[in-house]
């Protein structure tokens, strides 16, 4: 592409750098801003800019967070016996959006997968483990996406919970196999959590 | 969507002012944007920012500058006696690409769409008069897109001239009908200014 400007160039290229966005839906990114009031642009900045420094992750559940507990753990409403187990901040909202669930998170940042090199060591299980002993948890619901990754996580992590007098449910299979949890319906996703079963029984099948 | 953070829910709305990009969308650019070191967000917002204050426009083709004048307009190689006449900056990238043009360019900004509420005293059809006379041009290349609007314009402009010794011609119909120049392949709108008809004898047919 030819710009003729420099700085044009480089906030398109700038742009371009996002997921799935090409030079011409930057192009058109730009273009957009440039026809909207200069506060739109700065308030655009402005907000990525203290995102990216100021964002913090949650010390107790690794959820996103404006200070070092999240507005989830910190809240007194919650049901702290309970924790839900997901591979990513997209699915705690996601689950948080269907108002069926009153306990706690615990988010992994992602799920067992050898073809992507990723290993037990890269997730965030060794803090679950000792938040498990520590704060009197009762009872672990595995809410990861129903793919080969997300069961062999739940496997997992069920194994080192071995010796521990804990309950292990499985968020219920409405959602269907392969698909990615962050992308179903907010009644079939209420639905599974509270029709969850006992982990061990969902082995079985 | 339920953020337990208000920064990162403030970048996802910021983000999702851009055209065409939803919560989902906006919030998956900014997850990105967190995995990545922060530089890039920093070289983002500088960009973006930059971009939005201190981007100009030609003082005489209107085409995006980084100064009064574009590199275009500004570079002894091109022919200063052809004007080829676009809507839109988008339409100067598209041609330049082409490598098929030496001569200037003039950005109407628009085109004549009473559909849309604009109209030629929206467009500037009176600086491309004035520039004709002043600047001794001596063919104009209508490069509108091949709609109804696209052909409204470009005779609203045609009579603009009348009494102007000038030679009018536009682009070839290489490009279907109803369709938008921008999204033309290369070759085709090469072609297109290589094969350039006089004005009059495309309104005939
Ligand atoms: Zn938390
Ligand atoms: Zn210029």
């Amino acid at each position: 592409m030819n710009f003729s400007s420099k700085i044009l160039e480089d906030a398109v290229n700038e742009m371009s750098q996002l997921p799935g966005v090409g030079k011409r839906t930057a192009l058109r990114f730009v273009l957009h801003l440039m026809r909207q009031p200069e506060q739109q642009t700065d308030q655009l900045s402005t907000a990525l800019t203290r995102m990216r420094h100021d964002l913090k992750f949650c010390k107790k559940c690794h959820n996103v967070s404006d200070g070092d507990l999240c507005e989830i753990c910190s809240s007194p409403k919650r049901d702290e016996t309970i924790v839900c187990v997901v591979e990513d901040i997209r699915d705690v909202m996601a689950i948080e959006n269907t108002s069926q669930y009153r306990g706690l998170y615990h988010v992994l940042g992602g799920k067992i997968s050898p073809m992507d090199g990723i290993g037990p060591q890269d997730l965030k299980v060794r803090s679950l483990v000792e938040r498990i002993k520590k704060d009197g948890v009762q009872e672990i619901i595995f809410a990861l996406s129903p793919t080969i990754e997300g069961d062999t996580t739940n496997f997992y992590i069920f194994k080192q919970l071995e010796g521990i007098d804990i309950r292990t449910s499985t968020i219920a299979r409405g959602i269907a196999v392969g698909d990615e949890l962050e992308f179903a319906d907010e009644v079939t996703l209420g639905r599974s959590i509270a029709q969850r079963v006992p982990y061990e029984s969902s082995i079985k099948n």
